[in-house]
């Protein structure tokens, strides 16, 4: 049978890309050609100024060549992981409304994301950011639902880190955490410098949109982060801290096998109220949803007024390219099916 | 912060109520009181007909009087359990978006199904119907959105029935079945004759809405179904089946513990890919998500090509009148937010 109509006459076009350099415009609409030439460009580090049909310009400046075109419900996609929030107000104002895959702008200063979806409100735009937690996850979208629906969000409890879901599990099965590191920087799931992923700061700011949606008041330094990190090893350079992973190795099979031998396991999670974010290790017991996590997989649980003996939780791989522009994509296609 | 700002600023309105009896209709918006009185009057067995304001009318007719008022993006929700596709076919032709708590009129023939479907098409319409499966869980919006990015679903997998779901439990705790269903009948979890769940039926029609809109071209007589009651149980009154329960007991013990000997548990399980839909009894490894599935909780997995290793899987309570309305309120808004 069919998809859902209203999604189905929907034409997308692609008019525009813009990186700092510049932009590349074209009205009718970037062929999949150009299109494909742009990312192979950009993936091969060149800027768009310097690419075919790509003119020099400050942000602004290209905004302003953009909205003097009439185009029909104009949607601009941030995929950078800038803090891109002044800019984000001028795409804004000129008319467009926003998907966000870049965490910055709402996990920035409060002040900030809270004038942006009040800029967006007072202009009738809207701003979605399904990706900026679970990638392509129903999660965001999921936690809007139960707010429309008058439902009270109680707690919302977390595992949105794949590198240390990934990491924690092979722990757990008794390999050394420096060996699952070297492992996870093979296949690719750790940032350039790992301890970006160890930190826990990427979860405190998946963390801090979500407890912005039910009334976290807080800023980032706000929230209680574990680092996996000893004091020793965060100064060090990139080359000292792979050498040096080893000494990591007790501490963390230790609390893994503390969980255990309380019948639980161990999980980097973050735990989300209105009053309280805070992330970290913790022990969960058998009988939890997170007990049955497994390799790089995301999980969230929704524990409501609705949904308060057992929670809602959605599960499932939150990262990687292709699962995020599905997301990217479904976001738009919503921003376009409606008025 | 806020939600998102598109459904902020809707106002609902509920015009009219219609039953088989007639139909009320008040153009400003029933007030609470009276659609209060309303439920209070058809909760005791009382006709809309009878009631303040009712009018006696056959449905068809009650579909003509109400179109004939100019209404703003009018929306018909159908709550009844019946074979409604008849009717919905006029409320479409006369303007409405539709919103299905009601699985019938996509569960029956298949030619009734999609022709609804074709319509709603030919005049723009819409028809959302999340409370259909796991009544306020995101399922049958994930799988649109799965759709709409143009994944590919290879296989659903879903335990859908809370009733089978705690049966099952139960048992899988030592507890003989028929002591099982006493309390499940005394906390309202099963159809007045309970041989209606443990036929499968129920869910093998969620299953064939899953399965048509992945591309299963079958009527509910080519889902393969496993019943539980046994043959003798079958054609007897309610009160014989009740008396006789106990003989269920041990075939029922035995299989759940075969399975749990083999290191798994048994669930009853809907398996819906594009050729083949089932639905039976079958033991999950103790590795499957739906190993650890708790009470009458309900879960689907979706492996699709983006989530093929590892699946999308949505758990959480899917039966109870409050997340059901609350699934049916979210499918209003998201009408009611779109052109």
């Amino acid at each position: 049978m069919i998809p859902r109509a209203k999604q189905a006459g929907i034409a997308l076009r692609v008019v525009a890309a813009v990186d700092r350099s510049g932009f590349v415009f074209e009205q009718r609409g970037l062929s999949r050609r150009r299109l494909e030439d742009f990312v192979a460009g950009k993936e091969a580090g060149r800027k768009i100024a310097g690419m075919p049909g790509g003119r020099a310009a400050g942000v602004a400046e290209a905004i302003a060549e953009i909205a003097r075109h009439a185009l029909s419900r104009p949607i601009l996609v941030d995929v950078t992981a800038e803090d891109t929030a002044a800019v984000l107000r001028q795409w804004l104002a000129s008319g467009h409304d926003l998907v966000l895959a870049n965490k910055k702008p709402l996990a920035g200063p409060l002040e900030q994301a809270r004038g942006l979806l009040d800029l967006a409100r007072s202009r009738g735009r809207r701003i979605l950011h399904e990706t900026t937690v679970g990638a392509g996850l129903p999660i965001i979208d999921t936690l809007y639902k139960l707010v429309e629906s008058n439902d009270r969000i109680l707690r919302i409890v977390g595992c949105t880190s794949g590198t240390l879901g990934f990491l924690l599990g092979e722990i757990q099965k008794g390999r050394p955490f420096s060996g699952a590191l070297q492992e996870a920087m093979k296949l690719g799931y750790t940032e350039p410098d790992p301890r970006e992923d160890l930190s826990g700061m990427d979860v405190a700011r998946k963390a801090l949109i979500l407890g912005r949606l039910v009334g976290f008041e807080g800023e980032l330094d706000r929230i209680e982060v574990e680092s996996l990190v000893p004091e020793a090893l965060r100064g060090v350079t990139r080359e000292e801290f792979l050498r040096r992973t080893g000494e990591m190795d007790r501490a963390l099979e230790e609390r893994s096998r503390e969980a255990q031998a309380g019948g639980g396991f161990l999980r980097y999670v973050a735990s989300i109220t209105r009053r309280q974010v805070k992330v970290g290790l913790q022990a969960v017991p058998a009988s939890s949803p997170f007990a049955s996590l497994k390799g790089t997989d995301n999980q969230v649980a929704f524990t409501t007024v609705r949904y308060r003996r057992n929670p809602l939780v959605i599960t499932g791989p939150g990262a990687g390219p292709d699962v995020t522009a599905a997301g990217v994509l479904n976001d738009i296609l919503s921003l376009a099916g409606s008025a």
